[in-house]
């Protein structure tokens, strides 16, 4: 069993940029500082990296709450942390599903015995508070979970009510943030979140890898009071907040350099401002709005229910799903997504995440995708690049 | 909710010497990949890059085994993945606990509700096979359990007798392959494993957020025989396989820059050649032995049961822990480990592992340490460098 290792170039994958679902492009500063020297997990200089990237979550998550820090694993594994710490076998769960992330949460809840009580709404919408009110009625779920920016549609879901809703039913609130952090307001204290969870990879522009979490007092307590223990030792909260806390408990070796990318990408943030960064993408999601819809192409979720972040876009007819994107990726160096789930072959995902939400990207992007569909025959409107320059002139 | 970003200033975490449990020190060559511009998780580039991690990593692991890959996690999410995976609720776990890890194990098995048939070795033992097998007699566990390099205590595992024994009982046979993966033989093939788990952060040189897993044929018909679905989403190998393998779905954004790394480090190994690097490593393990004696000081684990990577030096009587081991990291920029669980306080555990393994790195740990006793009032023999010198020289 032996292996030639001269077989074996050099890592080199170009240049991309990364207009997909995720992850986004990283900075240079940020790709710098994952190649710092490793030191260790009980090292004094890393305790200090800790402190700084716990004190820059809570900025970003706009949250008092001391739980709060990066899971060693992708964003999938931060849903996984936030169920499996908060429910029991037995519980009940309302779960708003309107696309892929919403359903995967029920599945995960499933997969540790909780009983899912799912909430449906259509994929591409916000859901309706007042059907979610009616599913509550009469029951006592320990969670009512919801997915704020739902990934695989481009729909944002309004927090506000929902808040009320678990409030009323004395749920704890838990919300996926994956693709909202940093990108858009999601002010924990402020909404009333219990529980929330995102990944490193998308408005964060840090390499995929950590999963940004956080719980507030009233989760923490639910915690404490389990009766069971929680079934993922990985994962478990409790322990990992011993060594995350002033204990410094050995639990497992956190990610070292990935937590250096990711203090750096947070205090990017931070030297930016979350008001100021949330401005950028919206302008940017407006521009890129304006060039699809001046092209002749459409949205798949209403005005007025989108995320600034991620643009899902109909795919027009005669188009070739796949060529198209392979043809951006080959020849523009672009990726954005295909649709998932229901939507595949339906839409393109386009995201504007973080770094990669610029004037630059926006214009590369519609004028390369205008070019791809008329040679491919399809027709289209003139004046994208027009139509979004107008919204860049405040016109 | 404000924050200052200019009160936070670069990563610079100097210049350590990891000669600790881990993370070892990380090559550059490795940092440098590290810092790769990013790509999406479905670009063809990164799917060689993936195809390379896999070939790699058999080669490493000595095995044909097709569901060879890195978990999305450190390796404490390898232990979790091979457990949750192969172990249904009211299966039967025999595990071999003879450290802190082996023990977790147990506390794993439990939680996902197998229930555990303990085996209890001397800490810094080898586990004598046939108590294992007295253990086994009149049983038929799913698993065999045991810590082929247990990382808490520096003993080694002979794993051919085990081997025997799951066979018999129709068991399973997982080992933990945390510390010795890289570092000496772990042929899965040869040896009769079925599954295994290790880090990224040990013998490999890459830092942590990666677990290498393995599951032999037999494994994996137990995966496909399951009656249960596996109670971890984020860590279900029948779905992660499914994007690690030929089909590619999706499942979660793998940390695509950490899989750069590791390529690059599996890489220098294959440079290197499992042969010569097992080599260096016996050579740097009996050169820090033979210092470490010809001071005056001991070892914990008995020659003919040491590891080669991992060496737990007794404390000796009038040295303060604690001081000692700050002192090395600020003097001397060298990390090593205090015990773990009922070790704590009366060992060090001093890593050779991979890259750190080298004869500058022994000759620099016996002299500070000499020095560092010698300022506390310690009496120590001198000769210590003479001793490593003998070994080096062939003496």
């Amino acid at each position: 069993m032996d292996i030639n290792a001269n077989e074996f170039r050099d890592i080199d994958p170009g240049e991309r940029i990364l207009m997909g679902p995720g992850p986004g492009s990283v900075p240079p500063r940020v790709l710098q500082t994952l190649s710092a020297p490793c030191v260790g997990y009980l090292d004094p200089y890393f305790f200090s990296v800790m402190d700084d990237t716990q004190r820059l979550l809570r900025y970003v998550f706009q949250t008092e709450n001391t739980l709060t820090l990066p899971v060693s694993g992708t964003g999938m594994s931060g849903m996984e942390t936030t169920i499996v710490n908060t429910v029991e076998p037995g519980d009940e769960v309302v779960v708003c599903v309107s696309g892929f992330f919403g359903a995967r949460i029920g599945e995960i809840v499933s997969r540790v015995g909780g009983k899912v009580v799912r909430v449906d709404g259509e994929w591409g919408r916000a859901i309706d508070p007042d059907v979610v009110r009616k599913a509550v009625k009469g029951r006592n779920p320990k969670v009512l979970a919801a997915v704020h920016a739902e990934t695989s549609t481009g729909a944002c879901q309004p927090i506000q009510d929902l808040k009320g809703i678990a409030r009323e039913c004395g749920a704890l609130f838990l919300v996926d943030m994956v693709t909202s952090l940093g990108g858009m307001e999601v002010s924990l204290d402020k909404m009333g979140i219990d529980v929330a969870y995102s990944g490193s990879q998308k408005c964060l522009s840090c390499p995929p890898g950590l999963s940004p979490v956080s719980f507030s007092p009233a989760a923490v307590q639910a915690l404490e009071n389990r009766k069971s223990p929680v079934v993922s030792f990985y994962l478990d909260m409790g322990m990992v907040s011993r060594y995350w806390g002033e204990e410094r408990k050995y639990h497992h070796t956190v990610p070292i350099n990935m937590i250096y990318a990711l203090r750096e990408a947070l205090r990017i943030v931070a030297e930016e401002g979350l008001e100021a960064r949330f401005a950028r993408h919206l302008l940017n999601h407006r521009a890129l709005v304006a060039g699809v819809e001046a092209m002749g192409l459409s949205m798949l979720v209403p005005e007025g229910e989108r995320l600034p972040m991620l643009n899902a876009i109909r795919i027009p007819e005669g188009a070739d799903d796949v060529k198209v994107r392979k043809t951006l990726l080959n020849d523009f160096s672009v990726e954005i997504g295909g649709g998932l789930g229901d939507l595949a072959g339906k839409v393109w995902r386009v995201g504007l995440m973080g770094h990669v939400s610029c004037m630059r990207n926006v214009v590369l992007f519609l004028s390369a995708l205008e070019s791809i569909l008329r040679s491919q025959g399809v027709k289209t409107k003139g004046g994208a690049i027009e139509a979004a320059s107008a919204v860049y002139a405040g016109v």
